[in-house]
């Protein structure tokens, strides 16, 4: 069953996502989720803020599913690569462009303002990052340049996104995705 | 002379670069700017979203000056892709990870809900697309395949800035510069 706390939660994540942090108050919030105003402080006594925090972190766990989910049951890393991007742009397109990355909006709104935001953004990439990496160590890469075809697959998808936003074109993740999937290919050992 | 007008640019482009477009209000940008609160409404009839797409406009006119400024001098275009990057990172660690790109904050949050905004954003990444891969054919590249390593590079820099500002640390745009200095060697004709 799911909670009055996690339908706050999933409700916040996507208006960020949609809309960002800043745009996003907590009545709306409480609207989307269906929940009385009083539960947001109820179950987070920090307000937004904590609110927040929660979003990012929920929507960083459940985005990070994806990369066992796509990487796992692939033929190789490099089809992955690309399975993975391409999914990106299925679901950017399908959403009417709307719907991206929770995590990058509200990084680049907060980071400058809010610690407690931050350090959320920072933990989930981290995370995204030890498990992209785990998977191209798995296929035989060097730790060290795992960590860096990883960095660059989070990069490119992240930066493609707000282009592909921007343009409403598919083709920004089409683009990064071949040159990531290119650089995972020259990367494997012969 | 800087003109009242372009007072006001200026600052609204430097607040949204901070904190995003959302959480910049027309008092802020008027404070920031030195200028009577009515100057807003006189030089922009639209008021915030028109003044909005102007200092997109604008920034983006002021950060496409660094492609020749960079890209022209260099030797090759190889250590002209590093010396942007290298740039990027200098400049963001420099203002303690708070100014990074003033177009993507307001192309991922407004994206969905102002078109004017949105056009605005897109015409600057057009413009950044043809003049980098203008410079990329000029190195012997052919059209198609600069397009694609320009939307690489522009990608990689935008989701590299929201890596690095949430982590604090100038090394995704590091690990982002290597990848595409080494994807734009690998084009270069023999």
């Amino acid at each position: 069953m799911v909670t009055t706390r996690e339908r706050i939660v999933g409700a916040s994540a996507e208006l960020f996502r949609r809309q960002g942090y800043t745009a996003t108050g907590v009545k709306q919030i409480v609207a989307a989720a269906q929940a009385p105003f009083g539960s947001v402080y109820h179950h987070f006594p920090g307000g937004k803020e904590e609110l927040g925090a929660a979003a990012i972190r929920s929507s960083g766990d459940w985005y990070a599913l994806l990369v066992p989910a796509i990487f796992d049951p692939a033929p190789d890393v490099v089809t992955a690569v690309r399975t993975f991007f391409a999914g990106a742009a299925a679901d950017l397109a399908a959403s009417g462009y709307a719907d991206a990355c929770p995590i990058a909006t509200v990084a680049l709104e907060v980071a400058s303002v809010s610690e407690p935001l931050r350090e959320a953004c920072a933990d989930v990439f981290d995370g995204w990052l030890d498990s992209a990496s785990e998977r191209l160590t798995g296929a035989g890469i060097a730790a060290p340049r795992a960590r860096e075809l990883a960095t660059g697959m989070v990069a490119a998808l992240e930066g493609a996104f707000v282009l592909a936003r921007a343009q409403r074109s598919t083709e920004p993740l089409a683009v990064a995705g071949e040159l990531m999937a290119d650089a995972v290919q020259r990367a494997l050992p012969a």
